[in-house]
């Protein structure tokens, strides 16, 4: 069982599993092997997998078989177990909080071989449907406070299985990062009474040299103080707060540039390793002014060393503008 | 000329090289060759590093040949240029600062062959010297308000050349983390009236069981929410905030915790990479009785993905008591 753990200073709450390994062996990174012919996502393995919790499949066909698009199913090794109350308590100075949660894979195409961005259309906003059902089922659960929704790619980016897919992760608290979010969002709210993600992506409009792409309801751009190369989010151009509030037309929408920035960082980049997160407010019933959803997209190019822990700061050997331009300039497969 | 930009939200400077690698080649981790015989850091080579800011050598040795034992040199590619004003300014709703700062290298030994805990204690004692006589003397130029001394070892935790060296670098802000340690430590002593950082060493020296070794004046500690496996910390015993006012006595001290963490880790993990953080007050005059500077030691078994980013949490596969029981039981070279 993993437990949650607190830091008394910085507030940052650790997933510590009890019973982990020990021993050097346990993190050769070189021990990772593909599952090869029997990949649990794969067509034909749904055994292997727990049930599904939500699919995509021709009307008919038996659940738990094959005939499937897409299927989300509970993590067979969570981070957070759905089981049991919470159970928050002091232990002297530090703060504990058992692990409960929800920790789901959806695995988004049969097909072993296709990557994401090579998903159609449909298939896509099948995949993000999917995130937003998701979401909205998880809210009715009282122990939950925050949705997170992600996807690793490579195993560099921290992806253990190859087979193309995205998690899902409900906690029991509102993430630090998010929080910093929120708190800063605030401030800036309360000085200026305006969104910051607005005002951002109203100054990158006006500016253009960080844009990468855009479509009716969407912007991609390199932000301003990018941490990472290549680092590009994706923000509605009205102000939303809440992703899983996302119409049905805002869907394709975001397939669409979603798509367009996937293809443009795999041809820019040759095929990097990446991961994207969805930041997105905190299951509550208030809307907030201040906040604005987005997708935040990292290629994983650079390493995390001493001054990057020491100082929460990054450094980035690429500007955002030649980053942008860059990806404006890829041929894309026609 | 690199540049600093602060995020608008939650106020992060990121340094940015403008002039910085735009194609894959650039960032493929593979290109990296270990630099042969031609070491800049090995004695005879003195001539491919910047001139000696600071030396340890025999009285009559001439600066910048052969003979040290130990030499500080500015990085020869740096984060930061010690040359200019510092010009902050703001670009709409984005926050500018050039890249001003000082980045030093201190070569800890002449021996290509010899790792830090290959050395003695009068070596490590003369290295952390090194630490707080160049603290000192960068505290004398006004546009700095931050040091960070910090060591990357191997290439997975970001270390560029092999032979044993540590970095200081001087900012002309003080990092988004420290800030984040101040404020939470301040907020806990307006509640509480004590450090935080002392009450965690007292309830750790009591409770015994994430202790991994102790001295006079120094505790090594695997802490209670630690996000790492194996992260260890060292603190002094006494209350103290500011590293660079260590004592001769403490120094040797702090030398022996430290060898003998660096031995136990190298044991018991196969001698992994790592990086260490000494974290420490802001330069400035007064005495914080809420903070308490200690060193952090992540050695690097485990990768940042989506969730992570996400959240600002981190995953723990090793509970820090049972990483402490390693460490104790590791079976040190005599």
């Amino acid at each position: 069982m993993s437990e949650l753990r607190r830091d008394p200073v910085i507030g940052r709450w650790n997933i510590i599993e009890a019973e982990g390994p020990v021993g050097p062996e346990a993190f050769e990174v070189a021990r990772h092997t593909p599952s090869g012919g029997r990949c649990p996502f794969c067509v034909g393995n749904e055994g292997m997998t727990p049930p599904e919790i939500y699919t995509v499949r021709p009307a008919g066909s038996a659940a738990n078989g094959a005939g499937w698009q897409l299927r989300v199913v509970s993590n067979k090794f969570p981070a957070l177990k759905i089981e049991g109350d919470l159970d928050r308590r002091g232990i002297g100075v530090f703060d504990f909080c058992n692990g409960v949660g929800a920790h789901e894979v959806i695995i988004e195409t049969p097909d072993h071989q296709r990557q994401m961005s090579d998903l159609s259309l449909e298939e896509l906003s099948g995949v993000i449907t999917a995130f937003k059902v998701r979401s909205l089922d998880l809210r009715g659960d009282r122990r939950f406070r925050y949705t997170l929704i992600f996807k690793n790619f490579g195993i560099s980016a921290g992806a253990s299985l190859e087979h193309s897919h995205s998690q899902l992760i409900a906690l029991p608290i509102v993430p630090k990062r998010v929080q910093e979010e929120l708190k800063g969002a605030q401030l800036y709210f309360e000085f200026r009474e305006r969104c910051p993600y607005c005002d951002m992506l109203h100054q990158d409009l006006q500016e253009d040299e960080r844009l990468v792409c855009e479509n009716r309801s969407f912007v991609a751009l390199c932000p301003f103080m990018s941490g990472f190369p290549f680092e590009v989010w994706i923000l509605p151009k009205e102000h939303r707060a809440d992703f899983a509030q996302i119409g049905p037309e805002a869907v394709g929408d975001f397939a669409r540039v979603l798509r367009e920035v996937l293809l443009r960082v795999r041809t820019t980049l040759s095929n990097p390793s990446y991961n994207f997160i969805i930041h997105t407010a905190p299951i509550e019933t208030r809307e907030r002014e201040e906040y604005h959803w987005h997708l935040e997209l990292i290629p994983k190019l650079t390493k995390i060393a001493g001054f990057e822990w020491g100082t929460g700061f990054y450094i980035n050997p690429t500007s955002p503008e030649r980053a942008a331009k860059a990806l404006r300039e890829a041929a894309l497969p026609s």
